[in-house]
């Protein structure tokens, strides 16, 4: 038996049967069920990186010659070149990404190809191919956040002294500025880049080397392949090494996270778009119209991207659900790991793409913000805290407030438009300052401290995080 | 201003502007984000049979003429055909399948064309679409489920006298037989059915007729609509019907409840399908191998299906996240109930045709499941029962039995193993006939009432459900 | 050996060892983290119920005497008095509430008591506790939802002509009446009433007689205990019977839509209340204050209800990912089943009975409501659509209504402001008789159909949804 | 008016009405709906903490007196006792913990009492609250996945060289040690340890001083609160302060992954007992029995932490929906996120202490255990191997083997049992050394590589994590 001219490669008669040791072939709807390569296609890039880096250490650990590594090389450069031009044949029968590659590599260079699979399986193949995917989606998130963060600055220096309304319960509470309310955030989304870099340690891991679940014979060297291909550090047990998806489930929820902050932003942008509230404009180009209402100018862009954060959360719930009660190793079950994972990035490269340009285009109107945030007593704090200054302690002055409050309401007057004597009638300490600190711009500014609303406070925030997302 | 050639459509320059009240175009990449065709082409074959009973009733109130109807029925039986035959082109700048299908009407009769839209909304539109996919889907899947029910009553009827170990706990509890352990998906897969059924009865609602959000100043006979299309009702408020989708949310609950039950079935089957367990092979057709253990022989089928219980509970997820919070009536935060939908109604189709077919190729191995019935002392209750019937209080018999089971494990032996002066030791009322109900198939006939796994009786099962289901 | 005497009975050493079988007692932690009779107690007067038809039937096919259900009837008898009274002592060691009682029954009635649980086990026991507490909690919900129909009809009814404008994507859509907005959920919970009824034939079927898994060997009367009980049915397949949980499951998902309800509902008060808005106040007996604010009148119950939506969902994930995979047929996993519902149902039982109240504690601003329709262009669809009755196919008069709209947009009008020769630029077949359109009242009017806002129906809707939550 | 005796304190009157705003008073329902005393109260001592810190800070900045911080510092250390020993008295009218734990002080101290709430709100308060609280748990968390991981380390030395099979698909794959299966739980754990550090950087940021949410008009000194706390930083947006429920969230989806882990490893402990499987037995006191099979004893524990991984998912969704379109700033919907959050961290407590010390309980059965590894084939890899260090290209190899396996299944025989001349008929380079690498031994001997399975490496990882965790 001449190994060149083998009639025994396994995968020569896959429609037959799967191997030798079956008896009957797969049934189509089987192999259209169980078939990943119609989505796991888009790992080819990565699964080719892999492959080379395998590739490069059996060579250097001498279980493929100097002669195959070249010719593997030289196969899967035609390979991507193939697959970016669209000229390569997925095929179904050959289930996915990996088996696809390796065939078409067979084809081209022969047993050098078959050589390839030595001291692997395909269950840490697709585990390395995942991270090093997901390690690059979560640097292009890290740098659409950092643009996202840098929009929301920009806006928020243009606006760090625009007064609006500050609401709890959306009922107006106390006045803040714009620019406040935009760096919050900027806040959410600072906290969201750094978990995704603290799940990228955890994504970083090399898995290959694990080969089925036991590890392998060969005399392989894992940190070579680890430092090719710039992995942090190996998985340290086999077995775990193939079976686990915790990077893929953590990534999920890092990005639910991301998705229920824009979720909260897009319902402010549609609250503050309706014409009662006429807060602000979106730039048209992010907006459409309705089939029958010829008025119309709708938010669909944050209103999709709310709904959005349904699939999101649905994603990370399959993935628990599909990990739930699994015994080790590696099951089929994880095949499902992929299409909810590659959706939640999707989402979230898109929606932050999207943002980052829409938060430009907030075309905001102060006059409209100023009109709310002199509905609703929005000052009726500062008098609390001017008669707590007078020697009231705060229940007591609290309770003064409510009553003189209460008083307004019937009189459907603000703070404000009462006299000094009607005021006095409330508490007899109060005196002529007062109205000082019953404008808004007397409100804002007197919280003046870290994370408080004062112009100047905004400001310094604003530039400091333009200062650290520029760097 | 001639109708017929009129330069005011409002889709003729959508791409330079989405109506006539925008002053740019939406961004490109708005428009992909934003964009439903990709996915909602599949209700294309509704979109048309929906606009035809819309059309055929405007005609009939005289809102639009007879030759209008005609041309819009000729012009939608070739659109019909071109898609049928992959030559209708689809336009992202079309956002949906509506205005594609519309635009195109338009291209082949004209005026006609732009008539159609008289007196409703995509709103309505697109809520009538789905609740027809989603009617016919539910169709299907009460069909299959059909077919499910009759494979397990056939293999169940083949073994209604197949003795196996009964487990709670995944310990061995009390003999059952094989065919009663089957008839319990059956029941469940019973329920599904009736639950689908009743889901039915909501989606086969008309919302046709609500435009917008308000209804219409046209006098539109909605009661005609809904017969064309044998709808059960109207929905009976504008708001509501627009707004509404509550039977997407219930489908999908319902298709949880019938995968939960996949996946226990699956579980079941790849641990009697272990090596250790050895209760049943599956036919090859239904496993793959493995890219490197050249015995691996695997249950792929049921481990996949089992981990699609993940993202058919993510979709019900997604879809109840969406809804939360939403205010009346149409947001286009709806427009995500269409992906998740699909697919957990494309994940119920597959599954549950590939294991109608799976069922019936299920081999039984007795002699494991007997071996293993001998294991771990199943009739410890059935000596419970016969002292309880000898006078004891059960819960004196339980404790008795347990004394008696504690002595064989130390002795390593069955109950049926000890002597009947062994027996005794523990109750004197023990005699010779106690040996009669240690055995297996004493202890299975003997529980002979509705439910109870006495072979008489699970052969009655399966033959009612047969007959039912052939039915 | 006497009866009456046994030192056997299985709970007397339950401290030293669960029984004869085991050689160490349970650890106290584990007793703590295993022992459900914490949550469980709350089925004590099922469980009662149950016990007594279970003895009932017992002594009707002879197993236990008549004396024996006579001691048994008394006993309970005591057993609930005790409980009612709080006089019952709930014992961890007794793990949970079926041994706690029987532990009991045997003290005050002795061996009877030990014969209770002849032909049961308590995986067929809880089964039928859950189901009878479940059936009644099924019929409270259905009653709470007709009351809050009613509610919702009331205050349709007194405002059924009240205009406000409708909303989509938060954008002024089309004047609608208040009356037929609160209509639209009056739908919804009409849904969520069937959708219950239908969950409550696949709960009111009786799992007893299951016993452990696989029936029992005594001649029970399973038909006898479902009458007594008032079960519509019987299990049909014992080892579905005690491992069935759909019906939990089913109910938590009718709960998740109800709340999904009540959640659209909430944002729509909260939105309401807002003062930019201004549509309406609730009662301040529905409200709140703030520990600092204290002009603040706070729309807690709504917010709190929209906020309880996760909760329900989570229970209903919850239960599902329980459920996930378990094989047959009892295992311990179930006994997570029970928080989860019990918290479902009592969530919707506060929930309802709270807006029952609520709604009708409403107090509506007309004038803010009419102010709000007029802005926004609310009756361009309107102008549409009379150009269409003039000749114009619909996709024409929707351009040329967006056109007159930028017009207006930019001269800050609204379409009733422009004169009629303005309106003829657009098109020149306007006539006077356009202004009627334009105006809210004949909007609302001409949308005169099954489903549609004019007042005329909105009237007859209320009262026939009065009519049959009265009936 | 004199402050000291003033009449007005805004809780006086509470059980009127919430405030002198307000005209009539919180109904029953409402107040049993929204007050969260009853599971709030838990946060007492924390709540304490924080205004200890707060009323430190008032007094340093000159807000209030040091008499008046020394009346807190009593009064606070009073309350203390009083809620240790049961005695504090929790009021359902005064809402929540720090109403309650406020009219205590004022009760005690008079206006200095009052003069506490100077310059914080609730809001900003709850939240501190909460990140203290959550700080500990996962201090302790910490530390029981320590103890855990030792616990697995400890065993898995001790059967460093006990051969099982490893299992793909729960099939058999090939041989390992039992050693190093326990160690791939070993890294889950290390991984859900690291998550939860990162974790606690977010959860360690101080909130207070974000007041209601706009900041104070008080000279606050932040930094100073932070550090009496030992909070790592300061929340650096007031509005993001008091709506960030980021952490609670986070923390949720790390307990989701760690009780995943502990599913997983539930799940196989559930399979090893099973009688057919005989890998391992529980020790009796992590067991119970049957209330009607005498025979039974039940591995309750893993089953009931397997189903708890539902009820932690469940809170997870219940935390993401909550939150998903909530506005700035504070809502009352964020009531609802402390019973999810309590119940994960108790779920996740109770359950790594009951692990930790079950682990140590586990009795192994190598017996049963190596005739499994000698059941399936599990060492076709080690000759396909084999085959390739003679020259056959791997997939051939494969191939090969399958062909021999086919073989064997037909003979009912192993690898091992075929004789040289059979096996070289397969291919003729085989040699007498083939026998070395189809031993159990000689397969996991030789998968001697990072994170493989050879006895010296398992030896070598055990005890560099006994070493990591004594440390």
């Amino acid at each position: 038996m001449t190994n060149n001219t083998s009639p025994q490669n396994q995968f020569d008669n896959k429609a037959q049967a799967w191997s030798a040791r079956f008896s009957e072939p797969v049934s189509d709807l089987v192999k259209r069920y169980t078939a990943s390569v119609d989505f796991d296609k888009r790992l080819a890039r990565f699964d080719i990186q892999g492959s080379l880096a395998h590739a490069d250490m059996l060579a250097h650990v001498g279980v493929i010659s100097a002669q195959d590594l070249a010719n593997i090389q030289k196969g899967m450069q035609q390979i991507m070149v193939e697959i970016e031009q669209g000229q390569f044949e997925w095929l179904l029968d050959l289930e996915d990404v990996h088996l696809n590659i390796e065939k078409r590599l067979v084809e081209l260079i022969g047993d050098a190809g078959k050589r390839l699979h030595t001291g692997r399986s395909r269950n840490d193949q697709v585990a390395t191919d995942i991270r090093l995917w997901l390690r690059e989606e979560i640097d292009i998130s890290g740098q659409l956040l950092v643009q996202l963060r840098q929009a929301l600055a920009t806006v928020a220096l243009d606006h760090h002294d625009t007064i609006m309304p500050g609401f709890t319960h959306l009922q107006v509470a106390q006045p803040v500025t714009f620019g406040h309310h935009l760096l919050a955030y900027a806040e959410m989304f600072a906290r969201d880049a750094q978990r995704l870099q603290d799940c990228r340690k955890r994504v970083n891991q090399l898995p290959l080397g694990a080969a089925a679940l036991a590890g392998t014979s060969y005399p392989i060297d894992r940190e070579r392949v680890a430092r090719t291909l710039e992995f942090d550090g190996v998985c340290r047990n086999s077995l775990d090494a193939v079976s686990d998806r915790d990077f893929a489930i953590e990534f999920c929820a890092a990005v639910s996270l991301v998705m229920t902050h824009i979720s909260r932003l897009s319902e402010e942008l549609i609250l503050w778009m309706s014409p009662r509230v006429g807060f602000i404009e979106l730039a048209d180009r992010f907006c459409t119209g309705s089939s029958i209402m010829p008025q119309k100018k709708n938010p669909d862009v944050p209103e999709l991207a709310r709904g959005k954060t349904g699939r999101v959360n649905g994603n990370l719930i399959a993935l628990l659900t599909l990990m739930k009660g699994q015994p080790l190793a590696y099951n089929k079950d994880n095949q499902e790991d992929k299409e909810g994972l590659f959706d939640s990035a999707d989402t979230l490269r898109d929606t932050l793409t999207i943002f980052a340009d829409m938060v430009g285009g907030i075309k905001v109107k102060p006059e409209n913000m100023r009109a709310a945030a002199l509905q609703g007593f929005s000052t009726a704090t500062d008098l609390a805290d001017y008669l707590v200054k007078k020697g009231l302690p705060f229940r007591d002055a609290h309770e003064t407030v409510a009553l003189a409050v209460r008083k307004c309401e019937e009189s459907n007057c603000d703070l404000a438009d009462l006299t000094l004597e009607q005021l006095q009638e409330f508490n007899a300490s109060i005196e002529a300052d007062v109205f000082e600190v019953l404008t808004l711009e007397g409100s804002v500014s007197s919280r003046n401290h870290i994370g408080g609303t004062a112009p100047a406070r905004v400001k310094e925030e604003a530039e400091r995080i333009l200062a650290e997302t520029r760097g």
